[in-house]
């Protein structure tokens, strides 16, 4: 049964030292071969990305073969069930019409006579896409990861995906991509793929951004090259925390914390509550549904190691706690959940009473699912528009706005030893200028 | 004298590669003593910093006396002109009023009923600003960097930099930063900096992100860190493109590539121009002006071997070769500036007309000079208000708002294979539960 940590009298835990354990950045000894990978593709292109293909996908490929054919998408549409394939395009519709509303627009302002500042926002040109394969193959992340790039205007949206052995990539994936427009796909994963993404290859083109969930040695490849190319985030295990008053249904606060935990052995499923009925009844709910689950081997393993039921006395106290998770999901199943978003400073998707549960945010609602976790939702942000698109400043003086703070500018660059500077702006006044 | 490139028939030229060059993520080298002292001071904390501090800066220090104090902060205003303070209070304030602009707004959509989605945007609670010692020691820099945070609304804003010999910091840097509302500063520079700002110590505070520019073990420290947690992006050598037309003046193009060249011997200035004449009367002016520089010999080194003077077609085909380059600063002497900026793609700053010189954007326009470097605008943007938010989603659907949507939802977590995520829903509209 899962622990109930009752923080009312003792104001700490180590449950929290625990949840930072499972960061993905805890894992050094990976980062050595995965470097070797990197320089490696980087410096052979499509000959170390075949190589490894065929060393860790044990798929013996051909740079004309590394991309995804039409027929093959094609091929994808008659083995996914009709069903799900609308279901795909309602919540691509979802994910565009919530993206949409992002939108940021180039602005300028004209306060002073003769100056004008502004921001100007650009898409990014081409973005990579990174898509985990085998038993991980989510074609909701697909979505996810592409339509915010698109509503952005990227111009060429490229996937990798790891081949299975008979060289095939998850029908449903396929479906996926196509329906939210993603301009080429390539059979190619692992930290083989990060590094083709960030450099180019032969076949392969360079990218801008790479964004999308992986394993350990695509969060270490897409650190390594981080610079190289702009990343999403470095993903680690995903965690849920939910806070609960006596307002709350022990029935679906259990199935939720479940549905974070059936993800992976090292993910995290906490509740904060109020009440220590509401503690109990979890507790032995927990019970009753994991015995149910299809999955419940890892979710076992993961309630047991990183699940914890903490009762505080308060609201504000429970929000403290929070903060401090700075979990990926959160969910709020009290009486006035609205009310209590003052208080929340860290947490990646924020789902407001009894009916918001998570695996609605995670295939349909609009929101991104790609959230900072392990506790990255202190300074990461769901993936969003902003994620595609760059900003310029823009700076514009007439000769009379720049007469008026020329010598401010002067003396600041002089008093930096910035002759040159200061240069820059005394020949704009000298005699015998042409204007 | 500086290389006239001739771009209108052969369009490739090796001082693309030439730039690409001089990235800072090149000297992987660095990389593992860099590892070894982010190491040492997340274990050792404090001891490990003071080590350092007396290894790197020659200067013996203890816990006590990291921070600097408020008798330190008032003398350092009976070292500055009282000139310099109003110059930097009257920059502080432009670069307060740019990036209040810039000011994002919490919102919600109601589009459809029982369904309310938005995001909710949440200042960073600590944030680190790397301030370079010596005589890279820049004030500017430190109203760049510490304004947009304090307009964000960040709790604490911590300051590290590198103690001089005497244990003092530039009397200068400790003006700014006070006129800036910092609130609290640290005698410690380089990794070690960085690793205390990641970690904490025992006297330095953990922080969200760091931002700030630093030279090559500053730079690889925060590549290190990132992950634990955010930083603003990795600086590398700058960067200042001009492209001219017929109508610019070349006494004022000559000072503002060398205002950008006197900077590092690894910065690179480069005249893009449609103008032979042009091309040939900057090239004159070049060698005219360098002469007169205080810090001509760095000024000649960096044009020399990273400037070039490049001919092209057309303004359109000069804004291709600007998107190559996406240079960290672009001035736009053109007829009509305006016009041109639909084919920019990749700058970090603009600055259109011929009055609009660089040296103004470095110290007082507003817009950040915290701009990405070595071609880094093709995905990371200015510095600038968003760096210090944070975003969450929202999301909150009634009971009959799921009951809509629910069998999609399942439909799509069971082709997944996440049958706790479907069951999260079925709970919900079983019989005999509370509501």
């Amino acid at each position: 049964m899962v622990e109930i940590i009752d923080l009312r009298d003792n104001k700490n835990s180590d449950i929290f030292e625990s949840l930072a354990s499972r960061s993905q950045l805890e894992h050094g000894d990976v980062l050595d071969r995965v470097e070797d990978i990197v320089g490696n593709v980087r410096r052979n292109g499509d000959k170390a990305v075949l190589e490894y293909t065929a060393m860790f996908d044990k798929v013996e490929l051909t740079s004309d073969k590394l991309r995804v054919t039409e027929e093959e998408i094609k091929e994808a549409y008659t083995k996914v069930d009709p069903k799900l394939v609308e279901v795909i395009k309602k919540s691509r519709d979802n994910i565009r019409d919530f993206h949409e509303k992002q939108k940021e627009k180039s602005w300028f302002s004209t306060d002073t006579e003769g100056v004008i500042v502004g921001q100007m926002y650009t898409p990014l040109e081409v973005v990579g896409v990174y898509v985990p394969g085998g038993t991980a193959a989510y074609p909701s992340s697909v979505l996810m990861c592409v339509m915010p790039a698109k509503v952005a205007g990227v111009s060429k949206v490229v996937i990798t995906t790891p081949p299975g052995k008979d060289e095939k990539i998850n029908p449903a994936i396929l479906v996926a991509a196509n329906e939210a427009g993603v301009d080429e796909i390539y059979k190619v994963g692992g930290a083989q793929a990060i590094a083709a993404l960030a450099f180019g290859t032969e076949t392969i083109p360079k990218v801008d951004k790479i964004v999308g969930p992986g394993n350990i040695y695509v969060a270490m490849a897409k650190r390594t090259v981080y610079g190289y190319c702009d990343i999403d985030m470095i993903a680690g295990p995903s965690e849920i925390t939910v806070v609960a008053d006596e307002t709350a249904n022990p029935v679906f606060v259990a199935a939720d914390l479940l549905s974070q935990a059936e993800h992976d052995a090292l993910a995290s499923s906490i509740l904060v509550t109020t009440s220590e009925i509401i503690a109990k009844e979890v507790q032995r709910e927990l019970e009753v549904q994991l015995e149910a689950l299809e999955r419940k081997e890892i979710a076992r393993k993961s309630v047991a190691d990183y699940g914890a039921i903490i009762i505080v006395e308060s609201l504000k106290d429970a929000a403290a706690v929070v903060n401090r998770i700075a979990p990926e999901h959160l969910e709020l199943c009290i009486k006035d959940p609205f009310a209590a978003l003052g208080n929340i400073k860290n947490a990646g998707a924020i789902f407001l009473g009894n009916y918001s549960t998570e695996s609605l945010g995670d295939y349909f609602a609009g929101p991104n699912h790609v959230l900072p976790t392990s506790g990255t939702a202190r300074f990461f942000s769901p993936l969003n528009l902003s994620d595609f698109m760059k900003k310029s400043s823009i700076i514009s003086y007439s000769k009379d706005a720049l007469a008026k703070v020329k010598d401010d500018v002067i003396l600041f660059a002089e008093s930096e030893g910035l002759g040159a500077h200061a240069n820059a702006i005394r020949v704009r006044f000298q005699d015998n200028q042409r204007e």
